[in-house]
């Protein structure tokens, strides 16, 4: 382990060992090429290669057809939250919302500086710790798109299978839960996701995009903010994160390795469910606020009985060695973020921990 | 070396070795940290840290006042295209504009989008050879602001010093010579600069902008592209990139252990006079793009008697281990970028080949 400890943070997060040391390995010089990744141009072959592999690892992780354009950009999803209705808002002016999370709220009030938003669904009342329904997601019909966030990192809560919203494309921020699961990208004119939670270190923002959204997006558009650019550019409009770019590949071919995105879900089931029945056995001592069928596969999020009981389990757990367990200040209690590269064997030393502190102290 | 090469590249481009090494060294755990770098949280004191003393070092390479930020946004450059005019361009709604080469145009393109554009002075028609004299700049006097490009990779021309602005904020893309010498930020409203030529990898912009200029941006702007939510919430408003701030931290450090930026200027000057010296002393076989006063430190572009003779050293010279020596589509010929990272060792052996190749073909 080479002194590393278990991060359970909600992002930036944790990468697997493997991809870390082949980065360390390369660092200095890659090898064949006398420079570090750091320091290549992105217009040399090298990087030509490294950005052509990982997109392609990246297709064929998700079945990503051709009518797709895979784009790494930067600034975070919060770029995205004004680029998606600066780009694709127009003719209409009319975008449906459904609101999950701060992070939704959000992409709203970006949307709202562009044109009109229709909130669809919210489950803010109940401090967003569900899902809604289908029946409870009211489409404006004529809107020019669906934004919804697919996971909660804040919350501990997930989508488990897309909205229907008919023909009107569906826009998704994936940016803590891309690559869990295979999914069927065709249902998508919209996915993007911050690398720094399941796909790399912070800094690119993917973006897949549905190629006939292009004739949305105005010539009027700063060049840097038109998707255009970056479709017709493949990213290199200007340099892009080419480090990140090369982690993201790194991790793309460590997925591949491991099986693929189904083995991936698989091990995401297993480790979530795990903690979930650690909470569900305790007897009431752990209680998870997500309701059951809206639980988080990435982001478990629980409280204890008390304040001073949450705090003591979170500095005895670091002293463990299980970091990053403190929940995000607007839902308090703890939160443990077990994205793809969080080890079993973490899981299962935090379950027993979680044990054992019940018994002392339950 | 490990197998490094010269990599006389524009950007991405050479960092310093102790600074890869360190980076190397820490990657799979930062010491007493137990997670890399590039998996801890950007809201833990660990990143605090980090970020708190590159702004230390930065503020005391380049004697920064309180006055200014610090800030590290993304999306390169180019987004500062927009970004710039977007904020401070109002209420006048007009700006001049020194325009020095291709990115200063690509900046004029944006700031036409968001106003009036009054281009100040341009050399354009000598293909951008040298930088307009004080006398040749037409300032229109009720501009917002002034923009000017510090150096022009793609050219090799450089300004001396600041064009004389008077009152009127001046704003500086400094992406490719910032760090290089010291300078009185004083003089400035915003420096800009893409962090992957002087400063660290590609996917980082830094950004100095004095404080009283936040008065002009409205709150109308999409919440990412106002530099008052960077300002505000201390370039943490969304995930930054933390690998790239991490990695400029270590340039910082490393500039201040070599003795600062006077210390570093020196060096640039004899790296580059090297150069220039064996281009001047072949008797034309070398000739340089620039016109003499207007040379630039980072970059030296020039030419050979034939394009021929220019594909002969690019390949001769790679074999030899020199990387990065074509110059740009735009201007032709040979460019040997050689930034305060480039080893004086690597300019004294590229003047030794260059002396070579002109005995031989000359």
């Amino acid at each position: 382990m080479e002194n590393r400890i278990y991060n359970f943070s909600a992002g930036p997060a944790v990468l697997p060992e493997e991809v870390l040391k082949e980065a360390r390995e390369d660092l200095m010089a890659l090898p064949g090429v006398g420079m570090s990744i750091l320091e290549i141009s992105h217009r040399s072959k090298t990087f030509d290669d490294i950005i052509a592999q990982t997109k392609a690892d990246i297709k064929k992780l998700l079945n990503i057809t051709d009518d797709y354009s895979i784009l790494f950009l930067q600034f975070g999803a919060s770029l995205q939250f004004s680029m998606v209705p600066m780009n694709i808002m127009p003719p209409k002016n009319l975008a449906d919302y459904i609101v999950t999370g701060s992070w939704s709220k959000k992409a709203v009030k970006e949307a709202k500086r562009v044109g009109n938003v229709n909130i669809a669904a919210t489950t803010e009342e109940t401090t967003f710790n569900r899902i809604p329904k289908q029946d409870e997601i009211k489409l404006s019909g004529d809107a020019s798109y669906v934004h919804f966030t697919s996971n909660n990192t804040i919350y501990g809560t997930q989508f488990k299978s897309e909205p229907d919203t008919g023909n009107v494309p569906l826009v998704c921020d994936a940016s803590s839960d891309i690559f869990h699961k295979k999914i069927d990208v065709n249902k998508y004119g919209i996915i993007y996701a911050g690398a720094q939670k399941n796909m790399g270190p912070s800094g690119v923002t993917m973006v897949i995009f549905r190629n006939d959204l292009l004739e949305r997006c105005s010539d009027d558009l700063p060049t840097m903010l038109n998707y255009k650019t970056h479709v017709e550019k493949d990213s290199m409009y200007n340099t892009p994160n080419t480090f990140g770019i090369y982690i993201i590949g790194l991790v793309a071919k460590w997925l591949l390795n491991m099986g693929g995105l189904d083995k991936m879900y698989e091990t995401n089931k297993h480790k979530a469910k795990m903690l979930y029945e650690c909470i569900d056995n305790s007897k009431g001592f752990y209680k998870g606020h997500a309701e059951k069928y809206s639980r988080s596969l990435m982001n478990i999020t629980f409280n204890l009985p008390t304040e001073e009981l949450e705090k003591k389990l979170i500095t005895e757990a670091l002293s463990a060695g299980f970091s990053g367990l403190k929940g995000h200040r607007s839902v308090g209690g703890l939160r443990a973020s077990i994205y793809n590269a969080f080890p079993t064997r973490g899981v299962e030393d935090l379950v027993t921990f979680m044990n054992e502190f019940q018994t002392k102290n339950g």
